[in-house]
């Protein structure tokens, strides 16, 4: 079934729900899945409507008109249509389990979306690539050339039509002007349970600090490291005898599951951006 | 801030969302929250909406206009006030850990709902209900007096206009007629992982199972034994160096948690049965 | 079954585990459980060993010996008992929810230990202290008293023969002198995944910063404020739509289990400090 | 380093740890690990040891002499090498998730072992054997064929000097002889929490049972499907909203992580099997 959906943020006003659940009944959609969310401290409204697209109404004059009637009360608003799945690229250097389970689930119809090129600053990774027949592209980056790398980076992005950017342990940072211009289309995986083991070796500043759990956590990139959104995060209990390389092998598990989750999110349109906060609508009918 | 929560069922068909939004929308409610599910398989739709009581409609006329709205469409439906919580009777016997923290939750505010008796089939939580200031009914039971028990029981429940009865690990099995009479209104807590560990001793079962994973299971009652519809469960990870004792220590945490949230869940009026399966609406905003 | 527990300390070396337990061994000791970990890091070697106490020798004379061999080697060591049970005070102010737990278990028997006393620089948990038969002493607190307060505080503990003070959200930082003269002998709950969140109001940073998961952490009081030694963590998913009000309604469950875990290792003798790290031997067998 | 692991069961008596450990001391082993575990309701002592091979001593003497000591107290033990890793087949058909995760966690050193082939009864996979450079056997299998097809596989694991055979989805029941012939040696994967859910889609029974949280079993193959002793289970919650489909694709996670965990257990020669039951020893130091 091919589905539409779409995503609504305004100020927190009467009648919203109805005002605009009514626009698509009038115009005879079958309203699959609503969900909304008021942050009653900012006095927003947040909205996530699935409706199943018969074809009855062409997308553009849906679009016209939808955008004709978020005008009169303030909406602003974007829409995803199930038959244009999102285009997806990887950022990359040496460590593999991220990238390889982005490619698996891709593979295993986990996450529908295509995922047409990978980006590497180094070659470590280019057989990977080559096992799911995906083009490899090797930009090598150094201090110098950061500046010419993404603008590199950026000529691809725009040949394959990306649509979001994965940073799968990319470990580098993104120029300010890289991340203001993808603002909420590049999601970056932190090996460590943010705000706590910002930076470098999170896993061993978690050793010394004697956790008892340790985490991951996905989020938009943003000029400041590690102070993007989140978008997911996940934990695991450890033990005292594990040694800091244990907490790395059981790292790279959560990496991959919250990575995956938070493309998830992403792709199948659930993920509204509100300051530093994300509203991630859930999964489900 | 006062509110009104509604729950609402019907056949699944185009423009449920608008109407009944609009219904509220055209008396001037402010919805706060609004939720809703449909099941595809059974072709039914589901929803809990939460407006903000301004104390505009008198509460007969807006049920009163609701039915006839209701009737249009065929919807089934029930309504809460905040300003009347649920009155919740305890059937409790020796095992004071579930009793005590409910009251405790009550005392604390994390329940609002009042909890004015507590009935036993044994003596020894008098004591306990005493602490709280909680009218004690000592009721005892016997294969041949459980009929009249149950009369008694009913006629406390009526006497004191109860919503809701928790069964507190009470570990009898209620009759057929009384089941059927309270039907969707007694809650259990089965010290297992339905439909695992049916029956008695649960966890002795799983020690001689072997699982590495104990639970425990909140569900309505009906009259086939632990085979009610399931309101909330959970789990905890146990070694093979717990014995059957440290397994019944550690269960008692997961049942004080799980027969506290299904009850929450219950008395925020977030909760449709469907079958054997519950919908169970999110918490929060 | 009375039983003995041993925790042991040194620096690694050859025949440590083979030596130990043969003292035992050949003073006809029933080991029980015997767990050990080394932390090459630092080259140090820790021991928990739980015997069977069938009193065929005097505990003096049991100490004496080991005394003497633990010399040979170089060890610290500490003993308990479990016919002398832990002596824990509570310190407590206006919050009832972890005090209530922990007096809970210790009715259930789900910690073995003799709660005599209960203090608060505020009045509010008095009546709860008397639901308990429990002394509550009211001893308020200020900058200018707060080293006398101590001083009362102190009086009290050694009155009571305490053995652990468990601050049960008690919200006053202790002096310096305080923690020092009770090492290892103070156990803390922080109200959020340390070393997340220091401070105050750490669900509301939580919140503010967008997290996906909330925590809480007990720990040893030390100087520094939520910078003691780790003993327990836990963690509970939120979602956006939960307020910061929410998240302190879900942090009390996760502060009540993370303490009364906490508390629960510590009178089983089974946690060694290792400088900022615990080393807590699991439960079981 | 390289290490010896040496699996031990006898009858309780006393001496045990002493003895045992006597016996690597006086051979100056340094003894990196020692766990142990008395099953008092049996009467059964286990232990497992974890010896630096610094080759002072050749394996066969090792071997011999311990087999001398371990007659004087009827012990039996099971020993195993770092330097000679598990060989390790993979039985599948056409779900690639399972063998998939195998297959990355060996090449990424999460799983220290050798899969040297892989036996399929479709030719499905073949294309992932292919990138892994692993050769696949198609071996089909009928009714009529089914002790032939079993044959195969017989001379493929003596062929390839197999240790561990593990059923990543393999979905075929082992006939009584095999299972017997590989006893503690097949590892397989249920897509249900055991004993809950036994036999054909247990995430459609999961769903029409309408419970909260599914889960994913991995247990020793046995005589009797899905009855073998559990090595590792997890679980996750599900909500009302979720699919049979979705259980499914939630559930394909569950089952690469218990798999993985199983797997690795094993190969770490961390797993004793006593009756229905397992003793797993924690990872770490």
């Amino acid at each position: 079934m091919s589905s539409i959906v779409f995503l609504i943020q305004c100020t927190d006003q009467k009648g919203l729900v109805a005002g605009i659940t009514s626009f698509f009944a009038e115009r005879q959609f079958n309203i699959l899945h609503c969900q909304q969310y008021t942050d009653v401290e900012i006095g927003q409204y947040f909205m996530r409507i699935k409706l199943e697209d018969e074809g009855t109404l062409p997308h553009e004059q849906l679009e016209a008109e939808f955008e004709r009637f978020a005008q009169t009360v303030n909406l602003s608003w974007s829409v995803r249509y199930s038959e244009t799945p999102y285009r997806v690229a990887l950022l990359v250097t040496r460590a593999s389990h991220c990238p390889y389970d982005l490619l698996l689930r891709e593979y295993e119809g986990e996450l529908k979306c295509d995922i047409p090129l990978i980006i590497g600053n180094h070659k470590d990774l280019e057989q990977m690539a080559r096992q799911f027949d995906k083009p490899f592209y090797h930009l090598p980056i150094s201090k110098e050339t950061k500046l010419e790398q993404e603008a590199a980076i950026k000529k691809l992005l725009t040949e394959y039509d990306i649509d979001l950017v994965v940073m799968a342990r990319y470990m580098q940072i993104l120029s300010e002007q890289f991340v203001q211009e993808f603002a909420g289309k590049v999601i970056n995986i932190h090996h460590g349970f943010l705000p706590a083991f910002q930076g470098a070796r999170p896993y061993h500043q978690a050793y010394e600090r004697g956790v008892k759990i340790i985490g991951a956590t996905a989020h938009y990139a943003t000029a400041d490291l590690d102070e993007g959104p989140i978008i997911e995060q996940d934990v695991q209990r450890v033990m005292h005898d594990n040694s800091p390389e244990d907490l790395v092998m059981v790292g790279k598990d959560i990496e991959r599951m919250v990575l995956a989750r938070a493309v998830k999110a992403h792709i199948e349109h659930r993920i509204i951006i509100s300051g530093r906060r994300t509203i991630v609508f859930s999964e489900g009918a």
